[in-house]
């Protein structure tokens, strides 16, 4: 217990959802936290909570009502963490540390959602202040109580010092099976097994890899969503059919926590006559930026991540409500197609396969932007390491995280996902009904950009000889953008001057 | 002619591919030009060049070898128009003219590819010292020299000096038709017509327009080359046979510049056994940022571009070529499929309504972008004349544009090209065999990233309800972001408490 005179192992600033949940698994895990917020009654809220939750007389927290006496409850070189909203509020925090004195030797983590950029630029305006360091939160409120994924980045020697904090609140996995630990209730500890915090590198690296979770997060998403348009506009079926194709489908290679939460929702019934939910729920999808982001940087990054984008799109159209409304009663469909009960299983086989197939390459479209962001920043990200931590915690945990481990287990340097023998076969196995399943899509009239981008996607990598040979001419012709040729040395540069009558063909440069 | 001491029209700074042929276009159209560039063997290029075009024994262009004197040869108010490499450069020259004396009153006009919102912001920042306009070029090496279509945008007053000059070395239309009138040969002129030079809007405007023009040009091309891939991997066909295709589609709606640059870079043949060109080049396709660029405007402005994106992400993908070379003996494939005769002939047409389907949506998705803009940044677009002026001179012009004129002359409030009573007519009619040459390129292995997106997109659009209601309750599921209800007002905001035995829903604010 704290005595009102004694020192804490951390200072903790703004108590929201997640700061707050933040510091009850911190206390649960034997820390004892100095808190603050501006407002005064979310001290004393996680204090009561604290108290509540573990039965104790008194608290395991205790609150401090200015940032001089927090540092002053700290041992120092004094750690602090943060959780407050990102941009400007996180500045505003930082100067007021400096403010009440804190030193140089002194560490700041933010677990914000900042943007990485912002990231790189702190750790470097404040170096001479304290060390800024960063690290990412996934899991949402549950799992910042029961355990998050967490995703720390800058200064190793302030790592050293976070590590076995950040090791003892993080989420767990059953390193054997890939599984996560369960842990439900407050006062629960789970001190086996792998936790999923891994260093990932330089400032800015963990946020990164952070937005990609999330920007692979919405592709996910937006897979099963066009799982469910398909069963629902495709075959009719009613949510508590669908929500049992889910469910079958839970137990096999796309078990995930998506998947469950989507079995869940899509069981819900609501009211006097218990309306499924999700026939209430208006169908226009918000977004707070980070796929966005995600589909940018792979566009300024120069690497495919189309899935990823369509799934940014897919939410974009659907704000689009009015418009659509108008439109569905002026552009024209397809007939229905009506099929038979055998039809319709092998209709549910082949989308299960186009699901999981789409799934491998909105990951695979993912850890390729994250090589190709390693290369350009000179980070040195553990591909392993990282999908080892996404296995628990993080919205995106799935078994299947487990198969990307040990691919980049087998072979760290591996360019694509899709080059892994593992997916390779995988993909192999499943592609005719893949390519099936899209096809019903074009035909029935059911728009599934996410997964059938994703098959264009792996029918691009598998292609050896695109049509880009026609996109030089065609640039040289108009732009005189030039061309390499297949028969001749790799980086020289022709052109033709098409404008003249013999249009002779040049060697540039 | 120009004497030595006499005073020209338009001074000119940047003379290399571009600028020289923009110089002898103006001084086919009868203006006098003092120009000037660093390079001065480049000065001496065009007025030799001139003389040579134009059979005088003196200049219509003048050297001048100082910004100074460059000012110095023109009546004030002096207009200037600029060359040179977007970015720094032109900052460059904008920082030698205010050495030289340029006074508020002047105009100086810049006509590079320069980023819209670096536009704004040198507006703004030499406001003080002359006025900074800006004109878009379109067209390439050959638009410049027998006219271009250009995209002013800035100063109204500014526009008012500078419309005469741009509407004559503008290309010109014939406005009954929306055919291009031709120029082809150095001294001849166009005064009949429509010229395509509109002014756009405030500083930037222009600027942006021409890189959605960009984005646009993206998607028609790899749509093209989709096409392309489709008939030379599909059917096996030879690049004559691909040729003699695109040459009657070019007699159709389909009929554009690019159809009929594609058309003569497949018939072109090199070297002593005659090869086709296209199977020399490497398929590596270049790309210099517009493209992206306004993918990522679109995903900044939550409208949606997916036919935009996979064509950057295309280039992208063709970039890989070690990786797709390795990948095309791992990743499996369907069986070839052999079609015979009258099946091959039924692969055509479907193919052919597939890219005028996709094209179409293409250019949708291109206006929309715009209108979302012009709402965002508080712009009066005319989308109707930025049509007009597309129709000739730029790079995707094309009878096409006449249809899109006239789609927002019918209603220039049109917030989607799909809802137009023509375009939805001719989707309705081509949707079927749309949906079948997508279904044939996913049965086959083809990628067609941009022709499905674009279908996805027309599904989307035409979807009065889409899936997003079971996304928004997997967000509130796991990150509380609440959701809309179609059974009650609109605006409120509802969040099951998912983590609570009872799961009760409540109304947030």
């Amino acid at each position: 217990m704290i005595q009102n005179n004694s020192v804490c192992d951390i200072g903790f600033i703004g108590l929201g959802v997640m700061g707050k949940n933040l510091v009850l698994n911190l206390a649960d895990n034997g820390f004892s936290i100095a808190a603050f917020d501006l407002d005064i009654s979310k001290v004393e809220g996680v204090i009561e909570q604290d108290k509540a939750e573990s039965g104790l007389s008194t608290a395991r927290v205790i609150g401090c009502t200015s940032y001089t006496e927090l540092l002053s409850r700290l041992k120092p070189p004094h750690l602090i963490v943060l959780s407050v909203p990102a941009g400007a509020p996180v500045d505003q925090v930082c100067e007021n540390l400096i403010g009440a004195g804190i030193q140089p030797d002194d560490i700041v983590i933010d677990t914000g959602n900042s943007l990485w950029v912002d990231t790189v630029a702190r750790e470097k305006k404040y170096k001479n202040n304290f060390i800024l360091f960063s690290s990412a939160v996934s899991g949402g409120e549950v799992g910042a109580r029961f355990g998050p994924a967490l995703m720390p980045s800058g200064s190793p020697y302030a790592w050293t010092r976070i590590k076995p904090i950040w090791e003892a609140i993080a989420a767990k996995v059953d390193d054997a099976t890939g599984k996560p630990i369960e842990r439900t209730k407050p006062g629960d500890i789970v001190t086996e097994g792998e936790p999923c915090a891994a260093y990932i590198g330089p400032a800015g690296a963990g946020h990164y890899v952070k937005m990609v979770h999330n920007g692979i997060e919405y592709a996910d998403m937006q897979i099963i969503c066009e799982a469910y348009q398909m069963l629902r506009d495709g075959l009719a079926l009613s949510s508590d059919e669908i929500a049992d194709i889910f469910a079958l489908w839970n137990k096999g290679p796309l078990e995930s926590y998506l998947m469950e939460i989507s079995v869940e929702v899509l069981r819900h019934r609501v009211g006097e006559d218990q309306t499924p939910l999700v026939d209430l729920i208006l169908d226009k999808a918000g977004q707070k930026g980070t796929g966005l982001w995600t589909a940018v940087s792979s566009l300024e990054l120069g690497t495919p991540a189309p899935t990823i984008a369509q799934a940014v799109y897919a939410r974009s159209i659907s704000s689009f409500k009015d418009l659509r409304v108008k439109a569905s009663t002026i552009l024209s469909g397809p007939e229905l197609i009506t099929l038979d009960k055998n039809e319709k299983q092998a209709f549910i086989a082949q989308l299960h396969d186009a699901i999981y197939s789409a799934k491998i390459c909105a990951y695979a479209q993912g850890f390729q932007l994250m090589k190709l962001a390693e290369k350009e920043h000179d980070w040195q990200l553990n591909f392993a390491s990282i999908a080892k931590i996404w296995r628990a915690g993080c919205i995106i945990r799935a078994a299947f995280l487990q198969s990307i481990t040990e691919a980049f287990e087998r072979n760290p340097e591996l360019d694509n996902l899709l080059l892994d023998d593992f997916f390779a076969k995988q993909l192999s196995k499943h592609q005719m009904n893949w390519r099936k399943s899209v096809s019903n899509s074009a035909l029935m009239g059911i728009p599934t950009g996410a997964i059938s981008s994703a098959l264009s996607y792996y029918d691009s990598i598998r292609c050896a000889v695109l049509p880009a040979n026609l996109l030089q001419a065609q640039r040289d012709f108009f732009g005189a953008h030039t061309f390499e040729r297949i028969d001749k040395s790799t980086g020289k540069k022709y052109h033709v001057n098409w404008s003249t009558p013999t249009r002779d063909m040049v060697e540039i440069g």
